[in-house]
Order: structure tokens, then C-alpha cells, then sequence
């Protein structure tokens, strides 16, 4: 099968041969509800949290934000973080701030040092995706560079180019997260990230979303995904499974790859 | 998602939209192992259960034969069986029977009326396929024509077209069966299969062998096809899961699909 590449986020293997990271994401609004979230999820496991800072009400205050950034990532303790404002174009929340302040609270938020790891959209302006590189590369957080399309799935070569535009930007992890509307649109996705894992050479993380891209949440990693997204208190996107069911489906795949030639 | 064509085996869906029927297969040598498996088998609550009759040690008797389908479809007591005498060729056990003598012998089965359907592989001779054929329609069996591959994979245009032969010979079910080396040969299995579920007229059976292809065992179902085999008391082919494990994973991704918008 497949293997992953294999990078380090603060001595976690990011992109293991065995098995998928499960992201969870927190949702909350309020710092406390984030901090109750945070509780959960460790709790459940998580090798990774998204927090999901589009959701947070003191998103416009910058203080606020980097406040809460420190204490999760003291909370997490050893867990990777991964910061993420997801635009309201892809999916996210509406938020007050223009794509350049977007942009700047994540170069802040990476200079806390707090971070494992922070999502920027391939699509973002050129020099506000360098703004964050620049940050990112100078705090040793890594850079995952993402494409989301919430209604349908572009093509397979389509879907190959956006792995190849997240290399290309000097992203450190590709992600493409996309809405199938048929089963052929769900090979299409596993098909694009087979090949990009095939022929790029950093990290990948893809999923078909919603009921019908349920199977690639649980089996992507067999076809180069590194990580997937479970659902925690909430879910961050359409599709994400309880993460109990998760692992239950991982394991059982695992389990039946190693005993080659049964 | 894809639908399957919904057909009935005495009464029993075959072709189930909202998940695959469950086949276990008997691999016993003797009547009283395969027996046995039998009452195993429909406590493990089985859909289909086929019986590969090239395991029995008598298959050379068909008195023997023909008394034992009988005996084992009144203890099924409504649980279609499958005859089948897989050859040596296409992963079967060496049996002193010449391939005319095998298409008599599932012919007299036929007419027993004790199956439910009946297995040829579509690269019998042509003769011996209307043998089986004429005595499977004059007894309401279901013939189904196989393509077996234990070594590799065709590529997906070559694998959707044994689909479209089985169909020509007029076959009531198309069963494709082949080992991926790569994922690659695991997602053209599928890509396969779901073409042929949205362009040909009969139900499908479809898998990736060998531990690769364990996904396709338990999703093949969300591409078109109808029927998957899990492990009984013993395998009949490798990667067959165990059939808790199976249901484990089908029971998941059913609910999923069921939670449309989530």
C-alpha cells in the first residue's frame, strides 16, 4: 500500500505508515466552551485539534486570541494544535476581519510559538499566504495549505493541480477537502490523492465530505491521506464521524492489512 | 449514492440498496464438516451461504453431491445457497472432473432445485456454459459468470468489460474477483464496478482480494456491488474479513449515509 511521508509536529508523527492522525476540531464560540471542548477532545484521543478560531465571538480581538492560543496549547499539552480561520468562501464562518488581517492574527498566533501547525487557503492573496509563511517558517510551525469546495468536486486532474499548487506555494502540507455528488466523485478524490502522494513530496490530507464521502474520512490513508477529521463536541464540516467509529473502522482495516496473504 | 438492481433469491433481496448481502462461504472436505459449517454459518446470520463444493471430497460422486445440496438447502431452511465447483485455474481445489463433467454436475444440482443460484466462470467453454445455463433457468436458479484473477488486476476498461461478457453469455449476476498489487488496482476495481452498475442490466459482485483490497469487501457495496463475502469457519479467498468485523463497518458508513446534511 501507500506510505505516508513521514514529518514530526513537536515529536508526533504526522503522516504515519499505519494508520491515519485523527484531527478534531473545536467549534466553540466562547473561550470557555472552547476550554470545555479542548477537555473532551483530549480526552477522546485526538493526535491532532483544529481550533477552528472562525467560530470564536473575540475573533476581532487579536489579544484575546493569541491569550486563548497559549492556554490551549499549555492545556494540549504535547498534542499538536493546528489554527485555522477558515474563510466564510470555503466554508467557514463570517468574521469582521479583512483577508489581510486574517492573515496577519495567523503570523501573531504562529510567533507564539503555540502551534503545531496553521491552515492558510491556496486561494488567499499571494502576499498574505507570505505573510503567514514567513511566520510560520520562523516559529517552526508548519504550514498547511488547504482547498475547499463545499458543492462539488472539480476532476481528478483538477484535484492532482491543487496538491500541486500547495508544493508549489511552499506549503509544508497539502489539503484538499471537497463535496462529491456521485460515488465516481469519491474516486476522483482518493484517485487525485493517490497520485499526488505518488508524485509530490510533502504530506497530503483529502477528503470527499458529507454522507456519501463518509468511506474516504475512514479508508483515505490507505491512498496517501495523512490525517482525518472527526467529529468532537460539534463538527466542523459536513460527513465527520463520531470518532469512536472511527477508530472502529481503522482498526478493523488495520488489523486485516497486516495479515498479508490471508 | 449508486443503486443496486434489486432482484429476489426465493423471497431474499439480492441487490439490497441500503448495504451488501452478507455470503459465507462452506469449505469443508467432509459432509459432516460442512454440515457443521452450515448450522455455523446461519447462527453467524448469513445472507447467502455458498457452498464450494470443489473443497467436498466426494465431488466425484454425484449421488453424494446432489444428496448433500438437498440435505443442506432444507437445513438453510430459506437462506439461499450458491453452488459453485471453482476450478484449479481461477483458485479452486484440483478435482478429478473434467470441466464438461463439472457444467453436468451443476446442471443436475440445478435441477434439484435446491439452489438458490448456481457459479460458472465466463471463461468456460461455451457449451459447458449452456449446459449449466439451460438447467438453471428450466429450475429458477440464478447463474452467475465469474472472473477470477488471484494474482493481479486488469486494468479498469479490461475489468468493466468481463462485467459486459457476463451479461452476453446471459448471466443472471456478473461476479469479478481480482488481487491488487497496487491502491491503484483497488480504486480501478471499484471505478469498474460502478460503471457497469450504471450502464449494464444485472446485479454485480465485485472485490479486491488479498489484504489491499479489504476496503472493497466492505464498501464495495456504495459502487454497485450487491454481494460480499466474509469469513465462515474457514476463508475461501484471501482478505475475507470476519463477519462481526464486516457488519462492524457496513452498520458505520449505512448510518453515515443515513444522516444526510450532518
Amino acid at each position: 500500500m501507500a506510505m505516508s511521508k513521514r514529518i514530526l509536529v513537536r515529536g508526533k508523527a504526522f503522516g504515519d505508515d499505519e494508520g491515519p492522525l485523527v484531527c478534531i476540531p473545536l467549534v466553540g464560540r466562547t473561550a470557555d466552551a472552547i476550554r470545555a471542548e479542548l477537555e473532551s477532545v483530549i480526552s477522546a484521543g485526538a493526535d491532532l485539534i483544529e481550533w477552528r478560531a472562525d467560530f470564536f465571538s473575540e475573533i476581532g480581538d487579536s489579544r484575546a486570541v493569541l491569550g486563548l492560543a497559549r492556554e490551549l496549547a499549555t492545556t494540549a499539552s504535547g498534542v499538536p494544535l493546528i489554527f485555522t480561520i477558515r474563510s466564510a468562501a470555503e466554508g467557514g464562518q463570517p468574521i469582521p476581519l479583512t483577508v489581510e488581517q486574517v492573515s496577519r492574527l495567523c503570523a501573531d498566533v504562529c510567533s507564539t510559538g503555540s502551534m503545531g501547525l496553521v491552515d492558510t487557503e491556496m486561494s488567499t492573496e499571494p502576499h498574505c499566504i507570505d505573510i503567514v509563511r514567513t511566520a510560520a517558517r520562523g516559529s517552526e510551525t508548519l504550514l498547511i495549505l488547504s482547498f475547499h469546495d463545499f458543492t462539488s468536486t472539480p476532476d481528478t486532474d483538477a484535484l492532482f493541480r491543487k496538491f500541486v499548487r500547495a508544493q508549489e506555494l511552499g506549503g509544508d502540507v497539502a489539503k484538499v477537502a471537497v463535496m462529491p455528488q456521485t460515488p465516481a466523485d469519491v474516486l476522483a478524490l482518493l484517485d487525485a490523492t493517490l497520485r499526488a502522494h505518488t508524485e509530490l513530496d510533502l504530506p497530503l490530507i483529502s477528503m470527499s465530505m458529507g454522507p456519501l464521502g463518509v468511506l474516504t474520512r475512514a479508508a483515505g490513508w490507505m491512498f496517501g491521506s495523512s490525517v482525518t477529521f472527526a467529529a468532537g463536541v460539534g463538527r466542523s464540516a459536513p460527513g465527520q464521524l463520531p470518532v469512536a467509529d472511527l477508530n472502529k473502522i481503522v482498526g478493523i482495516l488495520r488489523e486485516a492489512l497486516q495479515q498479508v496473504g490471508q
